[in-house]
């Protein structure tokens, strides 16, 4: 029964390349999970590369992103051995595979690169990565073409085919979701950052002698964050304390907040409000319960000569502590009516004059870090 | 060769299961898709619910959200012909099928209802449906539970099955990271709100004849977008308007805002900066473009007569008439230090006399329909 033999061989072929199927299904399921669980755009595009490498069994996957203005396709990242030479490489649109995937907006695959004259040598040539295959599929947003995904070499010398085509099509649809979602969220946080900045700088802006200070200052506390090594979320809220830190400055009354000569005593009680009125003003905002200390208490000292609470040492939150230092350094090194502005030098060695009894010692360490290496 | 024929009819058999397997996969896929690529909460809730039935092939699918304070679940929606019924149903953490997956983060298939203790009568009861099996998987979002979503009657008088439970778990989680990303978006929306309210309102406070003018303003501005069909993303940038149109006041001395008779022209000409100051203060906001205009000829009049650059009818941004409508309203209903506030119905009465000259008419309709559904 020759026939029947090969029944059944066909039936096992068959049943075998489903059950692969099946596999590859699931790890997709798997992949669209880990790619969907981040809002970090620089995440999802390390996620997709890996995804595009394993769900392909190629040696490499790489993700272009297309740039609108530049009319480009940039490597974004690469997993390859030589990820930094990839880093750097760009790609016109219709050049090279890629270019003309996102330039026609059709999926390709090319099993024989050396004779497909869409292929570009220069990324090769670099990398001195050698193509054996490519399967590239674009990554749509609302028929919109963000960018494009690639995998590059199928594992075991073999060729792409149509079903990798179909899966590798489902896996781009999911990061042009993840892509997008992270986008919205990055928009929306760009908003409230500048929207918060301008209002800032508005209020700011009724105060003769500060032009500028609510930008210093949120540069400044963002290099110490680095230096103190805060993870990404910490060093959120320390943008946002530095940004909202002298709203409270609007509870002032102009004759006192304009005023060209040095304030009496009683003046100067009545802009040490300030940092209490900032706090109050954000009180309501529940997302912003964690900036609240920091707004309220960036005029303590650690020898608890400061307001409004005298506050010492630990009992001073970081984020406070963190606005203090840069606080002090911007009105050192800018002019004031009654003074002329210190010196850059001048005003690093009053820092570490002050460092242990009016700031905080780890945190002027890391400002003087931050100034060393040029960034301040 | 009977053995032969039953090694056919066995490998037929697995074959039929495993393209079934296949199918469902797919399916899981595309669905995982559609739930991603919104991060509308109650778009996700309702296309969790049409994906728990989809790929259970049953009745009905629901979603039981987590409330921690009240510690009970609820019915969201649910996918039935007596939907009404169905959201107003509470479960106590512990109580019915729903309320033991919630409890102990397990998941259950229950085939034969009747005969387990955990079953739940009450919805039942009250909806006239005849619950015959049912499954049930928690929703996690980093280990914690959020809720749980639930199939009811598997279609052809089948039962709920292994393999039902693996896909149904992935789907679960497909659904938690969909409604983990949605809920990070509007925290940070919230955020931004607030922070540019609690910013406006300390801004408006230096100005002691307006409290609470500005929370009024976008009250009603959001009342006239719903009456103008506006859709949502319209009625955001309303919003957004109504929340920033008095921030250039923060740009007039105290003098002139605070004086408490009424003011000269002179002094009205500089108040009357205050539009085009807002204005410039969110010029720097890329995203905020859409508002610009509307905080900027919030005092333009339609018969031309407004300013800062007395605009005409269609010329000014729909925005800014709509503010202008809600501003105008506040100010007719609150007292100022040198009248009184006029009745709510006289100030109706003369929104409908200024209705086409200084107001648009369509915007006025919508104001008044909105008073008259005491929505304002």
């Amino acid at each position: 029964m020759p026939a029947k033999k090969m029944d059944i061989e066909q039936w096992l072929n068959k049943f075998k390349r489903i059950e692969e199927k099946l596999k590859r299904l699931a790890l997709l399921s798997q992949l669209s999970q880990i790619l969907n669980s981040t809002l970090d755009p620089k995440e999802i595009r390390r996620r997709a590369m890996e995804a595009a490498t394993q769900l392909m069994k190629a040696e490499a996957g790489s993700l272009l992103l297309v740039n609108e203005e530049k009319r480009h396709l940039y490597f974004e990242v690469a997993l390859s051995e030589r990820e930094e030479d990839i880093k750097t490489i760009f790609l016109n649109f219709g050049e090279g595979i890629a270019g003309w995937v996102a330039q026609h907006g059709k999926p390709l695959i090319v099993n024989s690169p050396e004779k497909d004259v869409r292929f570009f040598k220069g990324v090769d040539e670099r990398t001195e990565f050698k193509t054996r295959n490519i399967i590239c599929v674009p990554v749509r947003v609302k028929e919109k073409i963000i960018g494009v995904l690639e995998a590059i070499n199928k594992k075991g010398k073999r060729r792409f085919n149509k079903e990798d085509l179909s899966l590798f099509t489902s896996l781009a649809d999911q990061v042009a979701i993840a892509l997008d979602n992270s986008r919205l969220y990055h928009e929306l946080e760009e908003m409230f950052f500048q929207t918060a900045e301008s209002l800032a700088e508005a209020i700011e802006k009724r105060d003769p002698h500060t032009g500028g200070h609510t930008k210093r200052v949120t540069l400044y506390s963002q290099a110490i964050a680095k230096y103190l090594h805060l993870d990404p979320s910490e060093t959120k809220w320390v943008k946002i304390t530095s940004v909202l830190h002298d709203i409270g400055k609007i509870g002032i009354e102009d004759d006192i907040l304009k005023k060209p000569e040095e304030l009496s005593p009683e003046e100067f009680d009545i802009i040490k409000r300030h940092s209490t009125i900032g706090a109050e003003i954000i009180e309501p905002v529940r997302q912003l319960k964690e900036v609240i200390p920091g707004v309220k208490y960036h005029h303590e000292q650690v020898d608890g000569n400061g307001y409004p609470d005298g506050l010492r040492g630990e009992d001073i939150p970081m984020l406070a502590k963190i606005v203090a230092v840069s606080d002090t350094y911007d009105a050192m090194t800018m002019d004031r009516p009654y003074r002329k502005a210190k010196d850059k030098k001048v005003a690093i060695e009053e820092l570490k004059r002050c460092s242990g009894t009016q700031l905080d010692e780890e945190v002027v360490e890391a400002f003087i870090q931050a100034y060393q290496n040029g960034e301040i």
